[in-house]
């Protein structure tokens, strides 16, 4: 019977039956409920393998491809390891995938989402992740799901904590002006979580009708189409010279230039999304303007996750966040690809967040 | 008698007799003792107008050229209006040369370095600064020197405050490392002003040898030569893993992009330079180590000066700082064009700062 689908690299993701790991002392066996797939999984299986681990082991796990991707899941415990204490047999969970060294010169100071030697799992760690029936993680990766959020929805804590984060990292405080580059999974979540900070105004570029409208219906009181409208300018017109707080969420030139151009003097640009290339960028444009362009990547982890994972499961469970906004399908594990993967990579495809349940 | 250098445009700055302007019930005049040039200085006289006003007056003063550069200097107070309270006849003066409106969106919030409308005597403004026998100025921009610092030592409190402002922004607190790209004048300054803010260690790059050494007498503590070093190695040795404070003064591609990778994660970026181009960066750089690139422009001003320009001035008094690592010669006003600004445009005449003494 297929269990899992395992990805061996570019376009080769095979539905076949894998056993999960062995549950050690401190590991928990998850029974999958459901699990996310991000852009990221969609880059390996489009053009991999990227950030899974072939040639070079993972420093930590000194694991490699093959492997199951899928690092925004939930389910329900199922065993636990004999020196678990945190999580139980029954529990509902959702899975933070980030395992970290704890002890680096950045795991000293906490800041555990920079972790020279980690990696996540179903990803850069090169050890199985969520799209599978079964997948064993250590116990304190395992967070319990509050009540008042449904199981399967806890596989959305993931993504949206990264939006969560740059929220945070950008400092947005009750009263900015808030600008939005791009409305994938990602930047939705920036605009709910700039919402829930308090944020006066929060302007949306995004060329894509289907995710411009979204972010409406998330928390955008403008949704710009940088295809037929000048955003720089229009933010000028709508802030009276520019957002305090903008996020760059496109991961394209035209983009980040103009995430900078349509930001305030002294405000700040964060920039979420990766490139593929090298962007030209004149930096006169910081110095003039004292303007700060500041990088967020994913989210607080280790003994610090509940900063922002905490965080994200009440916005779900008080309903500041909807999550409704965010799926926009469900399929099976024996689907994943052609349901799944391949409608992913035509952005035509009007999808935000497909969950694969198990 | 021959009493200002009038700039005019490129390569055209004539020693000729001009009045000065009349003193306005709030305006002092000022018999100029010493008068820095500065690198802007010397980019008008190069290749200018650039920022002096020409075909567009400025849109405060409504003033052009042909005006008196310079805005570095430091003089005795030999006239006041009738409305003036705050200097006397006698008053040993630097001049803080910004022009603001006091009236827009950034002038409001108390960033007056930030003023859409103003702009700097000697400069921007349109209106003559210090290359002359006698300069006026609103009396608020006149600053009292401190006892124990020497008059003609008031025409650093300009450039130095510059270097204090970058310090300041950045954050640099008791124990950071920091690196600084490019000893120029303002290099300089900023290795200075974060001895004064407590970095534990201080790493200068800089190509010139004359610079270089300059950087260490005013006190980095490793001094390395980019075309022979790699910074970014060799800083990264020296820190443990990079820099937590970089300053980007050279406003070159390669010493932003060796600024950048020569700073830890979670470290911060400030550009100070101003940049002929744009220039191609990888935004990854900042988000995968949580990096912040951020501007610094000019120094406080305004009812806020104090800040930058009156510790640059305790600084002074002192002897944190000391003068005579900045200042490389004085001339006078009538050979400001071979002995200054010639001297000045070739980087191998070994020079930081030169004071013309009216």
């Amino acid at each position: 019977m297929p269990t899992a689908a395992v990805y061996y690299g570019e376009k080769d993701i095979r539905i076949e039956d894998r056993s999960a790991a062995d549950v050690g002392p401190g590991d928990v066996a998850i029974e999958v409920r459901a699990c996310g797939i991000c852009g990221s999984d969609v880059h390996e299986y489009e053009a991999g393998p990227i950030v899974v681990p072939d040639d070079e082991p993972n420093h930590m796990t000194d694991e490699t491809l093959p492997l199951v991707l899928g690092h925004e899941c939930s389910g329900v415990v199922r065993e636990t390891g004999d020196a678990v204490e945190t999580v139980s047999v029954g529990d509902r969970v959702s899975v933070n995938p980030v395992m970290v060294c704890g002890d680096c010169r950045y795991c000293d100071r906490g800041l555990y989402n920079l972790c020279h030697r980690g990696g996540s799992i179903g990803l850069t760690a090169g050890v199985d992740g969520g799209f599978a029936k079964r997948c064993v993680v250590p116990a304190e990766l395992a967070i319990p799901i509050p009540d008042g959020v449904a199981l399967e929805h806890g596989a959305l804590a993931e993504p949206l904590s990264v939006g969560l984060h740059a929220v945070r990292r950008a400092g947005v405080q009750p009263g900015d002006t808030v600008s939005v580059f791009g409305t994938g999974p990602i930047g939705l979540g920036i605009v709910g979580a700039a919402r829930v900070a308090g944020a006066r105004v929060i302007i949306a570029s995004e060329p894509s009708d289907f995710r411009r409208n979204r972010a409406g219906t998330v928390g955008a009181d403008h949704c710009l189409d940088p295809t037929d409208t000048d955003p720089v300018e229009r933010i000028g017109t709508l802030t009276d010279g520019g957002a305090d707080i903008t996020f760059e969420v496109a991961g394209v030139e035209p983009s980040i230039k103009q995430a900078i151009r349509g930001t305030d003097r002294r405000g700040t640009v964060t920039v979420v999304s990766l490139f593929e290339t090298e962007v030209p960028i004149q930096p006169n444009e910081l110095v003039l303007g004292e303007r700060s362009l500041v990088g967020s990547r994913a989210y607080s982890t280790g003994p610090l996750a509940d900063e922002d994972w905490g965080m994200t499961m009440q916005n779900l469970a008080t309903g500041a966040i909807d999550p409704a906004n965010f799926i926009t399908d469900r399929i099976s594990l024996e689907t994943i690809v052609d349901d799944g993967f391949e409608r992913l990579v035509d952005p035509a495809n009007e999808q935000i967040k497909i969950l694969v349940e198990p």
